[in-house]
């Protein structure tokens, strides 16, 4: 391939991109979902304009990196320490009951298998990929009507947050027994040791990043030192490890979160982001979704996938918040806030394509999970909020 | 190789680079030439840590297209319509000299060759490396001392960017020529031809893009269509025309160059440039640069290069400003302040490379006049206006 190839690609990509984004927020769908969309029409599924490539692969997995490591510069840490122990136990359900649920639904589907074989992970990770929540649309809606600082809101930010990071943890575990010469206490070691060594030198690194943000505040030089620290930290997860590198990529994003200039750092990861990388992972996912394996089983699967996903959320985290002393139908609120699904569950869809544990007929199914959520969600917290609305919005 | 392996690269070449452009600028010279020390450093020619790869050439091609489109989107019509005949005629000599000394120098060195034989378009190819003047550190120097809205000061600044175009349309044609099956006529029709459609087809775009702009400023949707039509036009350029993609990514800039969100898509564009694709794309002509094949001969050819670049456009563009009535110490002002180069003397360099026009220890050359050219203008510059301050600083 001529080097300037490549430049057809990316102007493909990122024109289309753009303009099938506009159209899913003109229909009230997120705009990675259109982004999809696009690489769907012009990958080899219709019109056949763009074939994946080692290029695109590449770019996309950078463009991966940078969204969680968005996603964990974004975490704020002292929000969590507020909301405490109630976010921590729904977010905790809100993990677990999908796991299970989605393990199960598998399962179902292809009988049930050893603990340890290759069927059970791959049941497994079908459950990974249910466990995390996307919060993007359920904030905009409640900004929308005033209720994001309410009590529930807040409750539901929280969890969602907390979320992330018990779902990342159990994503590394489940990835880490994938490996056929793994064995449990290697392995539970590996990731131990990876958190104990990220949050000792995390810590030092913070300190120091924290004296050289001080001294040259919104300097070019502070992203840019930022942005090495979460590719160092992905590779050397994924090399020395064997975890995952979007958790070292999200970890380095928490280890920044609390520096002064986390937002600047944010702002300027996500220029990067939206102009190149990310719309070339999601176009990415389109051009590898392979709609020719779908039969008839293939669409019973995926509503049933659907169906489970958005389920086993409102009742882990409903029933939870119900247990917290929330009436019944603020635990609804909170369930239906937690029940959205977006670019985390496609990143680990990859990740398991990657790793060969499932085939790319899956996108399918999380593409219309993602799709379903963030259409029934709004419509379902507006009537729940008409029936009975926030007694009184805390403001701070 | 596995996808993450591109993470340890970036993460080497984003912090080497900007450390060495770090200490660059500590030492007065311009950070290319830190980044570019930076990938002598780090690639074969030292320590062996990271080796060219298609990857990092791909994300350098980005980086020289970005570069270009930036340098194009920051021309000012206006400014150069005001500024007229004179900067025209003045930039049109700071071209053509050191075109025409630059070549005579290879044909010095190494004999001369007829007209249209490889030999040829190697010597012209050298002269066409020393048209390109960079601006940036004269700028810089002007405002330093206050003298950049000056006579002269203006009349550097439009003719460096009158030089940029005159020199793309010299490069074009050369490159053109280059194909051993083409002939004049062809070459000739095909490059205007370009020009043409560009400038009809780009007016339109301009009209179209411009309401565009004023319907919704600011949004991220400018940078996006601005990049992707600075990506279609490079690729058009090189693949239907045979032109550099350089030269359509450039013109790609002067298109959108007068639409109100110049600045702000240019700054859009910058953010990625120099986060990513820049320093890739100078730390890898350090990793390109071959210093084993460099001996005496090529050193005493290095040095007599530095030397005749900066002589031909002192006289070149003196000459030219002492006939236009310029004071003769004015003239000297402003030949120094032509004399710099920068980055786009690599860009073509590297073109040359990729041509296989000229090969790789051609960069140490190109490398040495950067340095010396950018340490010497700035003390010549200072020493002129000491002798002769600006009579008459104009503010406007």
């Amino acid at each position: 391939m001529k080097t300037y190839e490549i430049l057809k690609d990316l102007a493909i990509i990122i024109i289309v991109a753009k303009l099938m984004g506009l159209v899913a927020r003109k229909c009230k769908a997120p705009m990675v979902v259109g982004e999809m969309i696009a690489g769907l029409i012009i990958g080899p599924c219709l019109l056949g304009v763009l074939k994946p490539n080692d290029f695109i692969s590449q770019m996309a997995e950078i463009g991966v990196i940078l969204i969680m490591f968005s996603a964990g510069l974004e975490t704020n840490l002292q929000e969590l320490k507020k909301s405490g122990f109630v976010a921590l136990l729904i977010a905790c359900a809100g993990v677990a009951v999908p796991l299970v649920c989605g393990t199960l639904l598998y399962m179902c589907f292809h009988g049930f298998a050893a603990v340890g074989s290759d069927e059970f992970f791959k049941a497994l990770f079908i459950g990974c990929i249910i466990t995390a929540t996307s919060v993007g649309i359920t904030v905009e809606t409640l900004k929308e009507m005033g209720c994001l600082k309410g009590h529930v809101g807040q409750t539901i930010l929280s969890a969602a947050i907390i979320d992330d990071i018990v779902g990342i943890i159990v994503l590394t575990f489940v990835l880490g027994f994938k490996d056929p010469e793994s064995n449990t206490a290697a392995v539970t070691g590996r990731i131990f040791m990876f958190l104990a060594i990220s949050f000792i030198l995390g810590y030092f690194i913070y300190r120091i990043f924290k004296v050289v943000d001080e001294r040259y505040p919104h300097t070019r030089r502070i992203p840019i030192i930022a942005l090495s620290l979460c590719f160092i930290m992905a590779y050397v997860a994924e090399k020395y490890f064997g975890i995952a590198d979007i958790t070292g990529a999200y970890i380095a994003g928490i280890i920044l979160c609390n520096v002064r200039d986390a937002e600047y750092i944010d702002r300027k990861v996500n220029v990067n982001g939206y102009m190149f990388f990310a719309p070339i992972f999601f176009v990415g996912i389109g051009l590898k979704t392979d709609l020719s394996h779908i039969d008839s089983s293939m669409i019973v699967f995926s509503l049933a996938f659907v169906l489970t996903a958005m389920l086993s959320k409102v009742i882990g985290c409903g029933l939870v918040a119900r247990c917290c002393k929330f009436s019944g139908i603020d635990s609804l609120k909170i369930g239906a806030g937690m029940m959205t699904r977006g670019e985390v569950a496609l990143i680990i869809t990859n990740k398991g394509l990657g790793m060969k544990i499932i085939d790319p007929s899956y996108f399918t199914a999380v593409i219309l999970l993602i799709i379903v959520s963030s259409i029934v969600t709004p419509i379902l917290l507006k009537f729940l909020y008409s029936k009975s609305p926030d007694p009184e919005p805390i403001h701070n």
